[in-house]
C-alpha cells in the first residue's frame, strides 16, 4: 500500500488506524497458525467507515480483509496479499433482542457466547455453537457459515440468519432479507453472503432468528471397543429417527490424547466414545435418553453413563471438551481437516482413516460431529520433518478424494479459505468454480475483497 | 418465435413439442387467472433436453418459461412474453429416498404430496406444505420457495434443500450443494437458485432433506369475538415460547364465507378463529396442547375445541381447509396477497385492514399463517366494475406500504412474479433491485429465462 492510500485511510479512521509492526503482527495470523503481515489494521465503528475503506481500496487497489476474532481454521481472515485488515471487534453491540418476535439484531463483532447468553437470559436460544464460541464473533461465524455440536438438530449459522447489512466490493451498502420468519422477495442475497468468506461483501449488521430455549437436557457418554461399532451406533440412531442435539464421536487416538493430559476414568478396552445429548420438553427427554442408551447397547457399548443435572453433565462433557487443547499439548503441529460424509458411510470412512494412518505411517486423530457426518481429521506432524509433511499432505488429499467419492463434502463448517482452495474444483468441478468466479466478479469487480481466498487463481490485487 | 426455432426445437423434443392452439391454451394461465399464450409447449425428460432448449433460446432469442403445475399465485409460470413453456410434469420420478441418511433425490415434476406420502411410508417427514400440495410440484415449490402451514415450526422449502441440478441461462448444467447436512464449500448457489422463480436457472433435480415423522399431533380450534384478541393470542403464544406446527387465523369475513358454503357449528358471537396444531413426542404433545388452550383462554377465547385422533382432527380442520374454495364460490374474483409482519404487529395489521376495508368500501377476507405473521389478504371484487378495481388496487398498495412500515415483507411464500414486480423496489430499495439485476445478468446474460418476472423493466426478450 502506498503512502497516499495510508493517509486517505487515516482520514477515515484517525487513531483507529494502526500501522506499527507490533499492531500488524497481532492481526497477521489465525487458528491455522499461518502468518501474513497486513500493511495496516483498522477498527471500524460503522458501515459507513467500511464503505469508505472499500471505495479507497477500489481507487488505490489494495486488499481489504475483514476479520472477526481470527479463530478460523481455513485462513479466511489472513491478509495473504497484504492490504488492510478491518477488525470488526469494536462493532460489538447487540442492538436488540426482540422477545416478542424472537429476533436479535447485532453488529458483527459480538462474541457468539455473549449473544447466546443474552438470549438465554430471556428464555431464548441462539443455537450455533462453534468450538471457539467463547471468543469467536458473529461476523466471522456468518462469513464462514460456522456450525458446531448442535447442528445435528438445529442446523448451522445459515439457518439463523434472516437479514444482513453488508458493504459489497463496489462500496454499496446493501440491506438484505427480512425481519420475519418468511420472506421471498427477489433473490436470496442474504444466503449468498453467508459463507462467502468476506469475498463478496463485508457484513456490518445481522438480523438473527432465535428459538425458545429447550426446557430440559440429558447427556450420555457411551464407550465402545472401536470406532466401527461407535460409527454403527451413530448411523443406527439416525435410522431409528432419534434426533439428538449433540452426537459427538472421539476415536481411540483422540481419547488417548486427552488421557495423557487429563485424568479421566475410562472403561478398560475403550477404543471409541460417543457423547450424546438430547433436549426438549422435560416429559420427553428422559424417554429419548432411554432410546439413545438402548441404541448404544444394541451396537455394543461397553458402558453408558448418563446425567441430566448441570454438574453431572459437565463431567460427561470433559472428555469431548478437552480434545482440542490436549491435542495441542501432545502434538503442537497438526493439519486439521473438516470433512463430512453421509452418516451411513461413517463406518467406511473410519476404516479408511485407520488404513491410511497405517499406510502413510502417520498419527491421525479423529473426532467431531458424527451426528451430521462431520469429522475433524487431524493429521499430527512434527513440523520439522519435510518428508513427513509430504506424506501428511498426500494423506489429506486422499482423505478429500475418499470423502467426495462417498458423497461427502470437504468442508462442513470451516470453509475453503486458503487451506482448501487447492481442492475446491475437486468438489464443485470446473463449471462450479467458473460460476462462482462470475459471481465474485459481479459483486467485487476489482477483486479487492479478501483476495486469494476460496479460488486458487484470481485477478490479483496485491498491496 | 420463428419457424427455424420451432423446427430446431422439434429436433429436440419430437412429439413432445406442442404448438397447436389447444395445447398452448392449456399452458397459458396459472392461479392468478391471468392468461398469456406461449408459442409452444414442450415436455422435457432430461436436463440435457432443457440445456438444448436454453442454447437454442440464446441463439434465436426466445423466452424459456419453466412450469410446474401452474398453481402459483404471482404469475411465475406465465409466458408473459411468449416463447416456449417447459412443463416439467413428465420429469416426475422420485429417484431415491435414503432412509439411512434422511435424504430424498427427486425430479422437479414430482407432486409435493407424492413425496410427502412416500416419505411418510418410511417414517419420514418432508415438511413444506403449500395449500396446493395435492397438485403442485417440487420444482415449482423450489422456484418460488413455497411455504405453508407448518413453516411456523419447520421452515419453508429453502430449509429442506441440500443441493440442486439446474440449467443456467447460459446453458450450463450446474450441480450445487451437498448430500450431507453440513457443507460450506464456496458460494451458496443452491439458495441463490431457490426462490429465483426460474429467472436464473431451470431446476432439473433436487436433493432434499427429510426429518423424522412426528410421533404424535394434537389439533385445537379456538373461537374469539374478533381478530384483535385472536391476533393477541398468536403473539402471546410466540412470546410464551410455544412452538406450534400450525397456527392459522381466520377473520370474521373468512368464517362467514365458509359458513355460506359449509354447515359448520360455530359459537355465537364468533369473529375470529385460530387453528393450532402441536406435534412431537407423545409424552409432550398433550401438555403443549394444554399450554395452547390456556393461552387462548387467557386472551379471551369463547370456546376451545381439541382433538388428537385423526377423524376429530379432520373435523377441526374443516373450517380452515374450506376457505379457499368457499371464497371462490362466494366471490370468484379476488386479489390474493401474501404479506408478512412481525408477529407482535399482527394486532395493528388487522386493525389497519378493517379500517382500510371500510375506508375503501371493499370486502377484504383475511386468513393465513398467523404463527409466522403471514396473512393472505384477499380483496374481493366483482371483476366487472372498473372503479371498484381501481379502489382495490389502491388498497393493495396501501397494504404493502403498511406492511413494509411495520417491518414486514410483501411476500411470504408466493414470490414476486408479475403481481408484485411493481412493488419490488418498495421493499428492497433501488440498490437491492440493481444488485439483483446484476445477478440476473451474470447467470442469464441474454435474458432468455422467464423474462418479465420479478423486475419491472428488463432487457426484453420477446418471442
Amino acid at each position: 500500500m502506498n503512502e497516499k492510500a495510508i493517509s486517505a485511510l487515516r482520514e477515515v479512521f484517525g487513531e483507529r488506524l494502526k500501522t506499527s509492526l507490533e499492531d500488524r503482527i497481532c492481526y497477521s495470523y489465525d487458528a491455522t497458525m499461518k502468518e501474513f503481515l497486513p500493511d495496516a489494521v483498522a477498527f471500524p465503528l460503522t458501515a459507513e467507515e467500511v464503505r469508505r475503506t472499500v471505495l479507497l481500496a477500489n481507487e488505490h487497489r489494495f486488499p481489504v480483509v475483514p476479520r472477526g476474532a481470527g479463530s478460523g481454521f481455513s485462513g479466511g481472515s489472513l491478509p495473504v496479499r497484504g492490504g488492510i485488515v478491518l477488525s470488526t471487534e469494536r462493532m460489538d453491540r447487540i442492538l436488540s433482542i426482540d422477545t416478542q418476535n424472537l429476533v436479535a439484531v447485532v453488529e458483527p463483532g459480538v462474541v457468539t457466547e455473549t449473544l447466546k447468553e443474552e438470549a438465554k437470559k430471556r428464555g431464548l436460544f441462539y443455537p450455533p455453537d462453534p468450538a471457539s464460541l467463547k471468543f469467536c464473533t458473529i461476523g466471522g461465524n456468518l462469513a464462514e457459515c460456522a456450525g458446531g455440536m448442535c447442528a445435528v438438530k438445529y442446523g448451522v449459522t445459515r439457518d439463523y440468519v434472516l437479514g444482513l447489512e453488508a458493504v459489497l466490493g463496489t462500496g454499496e451498502i446493501v440491506r438484505t432479507g427480512v425481519y420475519t420468519v418468511k420472506g421471498v422477495v427477489g433473490y436470496d442475497l442474504t444466503r449468498m453472503l453467508v459463507g462467502s468468506e468476506g469475498t463478496l461483501g463485508i457484513i456490518t449488521k445481522a438480523t438473527l432468528r432465535l428459538v425458545p430455549f429447550p426446557e430440559s437436557v440429558a447427556t450420555l457418554l457411551a464407550f465402545f471397543r472401536a470406532s466401527e461399532p461407535g460409527a454403527r451406533a451413530v448411523a443406527g440412531m439416525v435410522e431409528a429417527r432419534i434426533t439428538p442435539c449433540a452426537l459427538e464421536l472421539m476415536d481411540r487416538t483422540a481419547i488417548d490424547c486427552v488421557r495423557k493430559v487429563v485424568d479421566l476414568p475410562v472403561p478398560d478396552g475403550t477404543g471409541c466414545a460417543l457423547l450424546i445429548e438430547v433436549d426438549g420438553p422435560e416429559s420427553s427427554v428422559s424417554r429419548e435418553a432411554d432410546r439413545v442408551e438402548e441404541a448404544c447397547r444394541r451396537y455394543g457399548a461397553i458402558e453408558v453413563r448418563r446425567a441430566s443435572e448441570a454438574s453431572g453433565r459437565e463431567t460427561l462433557w470433559t472428555l469431548r471438551r478437552s480434545i482440542s487443547q490436549a491435542i495441542r499439548q501432545v502434538n503442537p503441529v497438526k493439519i486439521n481437516e473438516d470433512i463430512v460424509v453421509p452418516r451411513s458411510r461413517l463406518v467406511e470412512m473410519f476404516a479408511f482413516l485407520a488404513g491410511l494412518a497405517e499406510r502413510k505411517n502417520l498419527k491421525i486423530v479423529n473426532f467431531g460431529h458424527a451426528g451430521d457426518g462431520n469429522i475433524h481429521v487431524n493429521v499430527m506432524i512434527s513440523g520439522t520433518d519435510e518428508e513427513e509433511r509430504r506424506r501428511a499432505d498426500e494423506a489429506v488429499e486422499e482423505v478429500f478424494r475418499k470423502t467426495v467419492e462417498l458423497g461427502g463434502t470437504i468442508s462442513g463448517e470451516h470453509g475453503v479459505g486458503i487451506s482448501k482452495a487447492p481442492y475446491l474444483e475437486m468438489e464443485v468441478g470446473p463449471l462450479g468454480v467458473s460460476v462462482m468466479k462470475r459471481l465474485k466478479k459481479c459483486f467485487d469487480p476489482n477483486g479487492i475483497l479478501n483476495p486469494g481466498k476460496i479460488f486458487l487463481e484470481e485477478p490479483a490485487v496485491r498491496a
